[in-house]
């Protein structure tokens, strides 16, 4: 990307800063993913917050619909003003980018295994009328019924956001969600381990201050 | 493409010739489509061998998981060997074709719509056992199920082998499936009201006629 430059000279040749990097709102909002930034999506946001902005050498990015999604998780009026430097908000360009058609492919048969595996659930559910209530079964279906069909895919317009984001900027995609994942990797986009985020964070700023030592 | 040449210089210019030509089964498989060429896919696909022989304008081409699917509904022995002269059979080169990638966004709407159409489906079937037979419920949920989750949609790996190929070719593409039509629509493939096939396969012997008059 044209936007990319050399910072430092005491770099191996061929390292351009600043890495972009795609973030998703579940390293902040999976509880799992986001405990060693801190006990709530507000806290966690806040922690990074506080790491990002002692890095020069990489630029956070976000589309807009995962934005709205974060804030939405979030105590608006305790984060700071920052957030909206720090946390770059761009949509991707959806009408110039291009993907591999063989991915039509694999998207068809991972979607015909899930419809499938729907019909055999709801199937299910009919049969077991005799032990509970419709709506009972209704409420299992449900879950069942969802998780069955949205796990390890890509089902939204968000997701579709980040992942073409992150093949635009050849930027670095960090997420928890598994679907997000696969697709990256069958798609060439770099990806890291979530639970890796914020050792990746202060890697950055160890890093930071070394190339602004030299450079100075 | 490379292949095409002028075959007269009688037509306008950038004219080319041959066309080419995309078939899916449905044409001869689909009894409200093919009656005009034959009462059984294998009166139809004779009645189209028949035709297609006397067109020197264009060339036809079916994917080979189409022309399997083909083979499958018609008695094999009647066929005559023309067949495999006069339809190619050429699966489309998916690892080199890029498709645009705001199209996922609109597969990905699709399937949601679809999915959340399937659930409620399951539900009405829950609700319906007081007053009828688990096995007469579950008969008519497949139905409903599979109906809401395929129609319109492209849902095969046949389906993308049909539109991909007609992309690779710049070929129109003749189906009787409204799920392909609308896809083809948005990829901007050429396309032909499935009905009209007979009647394109006529005025093309008639303009094969009028070419070779000419060159003679």
């Amino acid at each position: 990307m044209d936007a990319k430059e050399t910072l430092s000279s005491g770099e191996p040749e061929g390292t351009f800063y600043p890495y972009r990097v795609v973030l998703d709102t579940s390293l902040f909002v999976n509880p799992d993913v986001r405990k060693s930034l801190g006990d709530t999506p507000t806290e966690a946001l806040e922690a990074f917050l506080f790491l990002a902005a002692q890095i020069h050498i990489l630029e956070f990015y976000m589309p807009p619909s995962i934005f709205e999604e974060l804030l939405y998780f979030v105590e608006k009026d305790k984060i700071p003003e920052d957030l909206l430097v720090i946390l770059h908000q761009k949509p991707p360009k959806k009408h110039e980018l291009k993907c591999p058609a063989f991915l039509l492919y694999e998207l068809i048969e991972d979607i015909r295994e899930r419809v499938n595996k729907g019909l055999r659930i709801a199937e299910k559910a009919v049969r077991s009328v005799e032990k509970r209530s419709p709506d009972e079964i209704i409420q299992d279906l449900r879950r069942k019924y969802r998780d069955a069909l949205r796990e390890g895919i890509i089902d939204s317009k968000e997701d579709v956001d980040l992942l073409l984001l992150a093949m635009e900027l050849d930027a670095l995609l960090i997420t928890a969600d598994q679907g997000l994942i696969k697709w990256a990797e069958k798609l060439g986009i770099k990806w890291l381990f979530p639970e890796k985020f914020k050792d990746y964070l202060q890697g950055a700023i160890k890093r930071s201050g070394l190339l602004s030592g030299k450079t100075k």
